[in-house]
């Protein structure tokens, strides 16, 4: 988990979004998810602060990680960024998808739940690589964008 | 769709559970899904009542879909026995997946987005086949039980 | 508390309703409420099934307390009984305010916390007596009635 | 309804909270009300931005409204000002009722439901005057301040 729009929670007293813990376990536990799970915190910030340090934290970890599958949670705004920096550090027998949400979890309309059971199970099944995975559909790192008038991810 | 607890609502006037329409067009717009889908309601049952022939019926219609991808909505007591009715179908050349939750959508604790969201990706990417998408795994339709103790689904 | 449509839950081993624990101290917490309550748990069932014995035993609770506001929460379909039983035991000086819900507070569209408002308000104000509270109305207890057709409440 | 906390949405294009429509014919339909209610929209904004001359807004229709019992959706920041401009405005006869929430009714977690049942039930049977109403408590609009360490509302 690297935080994104999937972990905001609203601060009642400053009327603000802001991160708190992340909501996964709780989003595993409604999925009534029985897959061999390990939850890792790298960091929990809005992508848009996601800087070129970050983002090689990011990397590291999953470099350092002995999974072969790994889903990487993610703000929107920089989730092709972060694929492209991850897919650079040539992880060869990985498969890493990375996932977001455009609506966060505490909010009853979220798509969070939904995009974690799609990236879950791409992760169990694709090819070694590194995915984006948002609106039911996968990407090729190198073949993805997010369309900012729309909210939704394209193949490009 | 064929019904099943993903698509069970309270009645308030009686107090049971009943079907009325399906949510998958809500759960989709939910879940902000840009796959190209056609959604069909083959029935709207309890899968306890599903007898062979709704369960025909199911077959038939996924016979005569010329999709090659094909996801079921169904509950979950007898989901294992229409996967296995469709396998006998011989459908040889689509992939398709059962899916289904054990509580409700209307309920605000369901697992119906993270299964649908995962069951949608499964049949994406699995090779032609019938399969079972349940708590973020897949199983060969002919190679997993329900275990009705613990309400999840496993593989035999 | 006594149980009622308010706190049902759903069994997702059986796919019934059933009741556990009651749903009041998480209504309170979300509702942000600082009145001053006791909670007490007399019975936990459908109201359907509540008998003389058991309507008896709610009286005494609220004979022996020793509140001057008491919010009864109870099944919609023998609340106005119950209400009427309160009001034979003659407990001057009580402000009595009896409410349920439509709809299990465990589904995301209960019409549970508006009642749970509404009835805690009410009891803060009125005089001393028996009242039903639903709907966002109040009603003496012998001046009401539940509409079984529309799942109101209505003066008679 | 004037805005505030009740009404807030989550834009999932820009990450910010803003306001749409009013939610609260939705918050109403949830409870089953049954009030006769005329709904109607003075403005739809954060209280922090109310000026002096909105302010004075929520007055004048305040004043012409024919109704003797009116019920004001407001941002919980600056909710006891505008109740000391309704007070000032000497409304004779008119029971006025202002609510807000600490967190969006667009989530999950929102006091907005409860917050309004208790404030159109309040405002059927105080006397004529101006409160405030929040957390399950009625306060006279010289009474009470928000406590914005605890978000909560307090006799002063």
């Amino acid at each position: 988990m690297t935080g994104g729009t999937f972990d905001k929670e609203y601060d009642e007293l400053t009327g603000r979004l802001f991160f708190r813990d992340t909501h996964l376990p709780e989003m595993l536990r409604r999925g009534r998810c029985r897959l061999d799970v390990t939850l890792e915190t790298v960091m929990m910030i809005d992508s848009l602060e996601l800087d070129d340090a970050g983002r090689a934290q990011i990397v590291k970890r999953a470099r350092e990680s002995s999974e072969r599958a790994i889903v990487v949670t993610h703000g929107t705004d920089t989730i092709v960024k972060t694929a492209g920096a991850l897919a650079a550090a040539a992880l060869a027998r990985k498969t890493i998808v990375l996932t977001g949400a455009m609506v966060p979890y505490a909010f009853g309309s979220s798509d969070g739940l939904f995009n974690l059971g799609s990236a879950l199970s791409f992760v169990q099944v694709l090819p070694p690589g590194v995915y984006v995975a948002m609106n039911g559909q996968h990407f090729h790192w190198n073949a993805v964008r997010k369309n900012t008038d729309t909210g939704t991810f394209e193949a490009i």
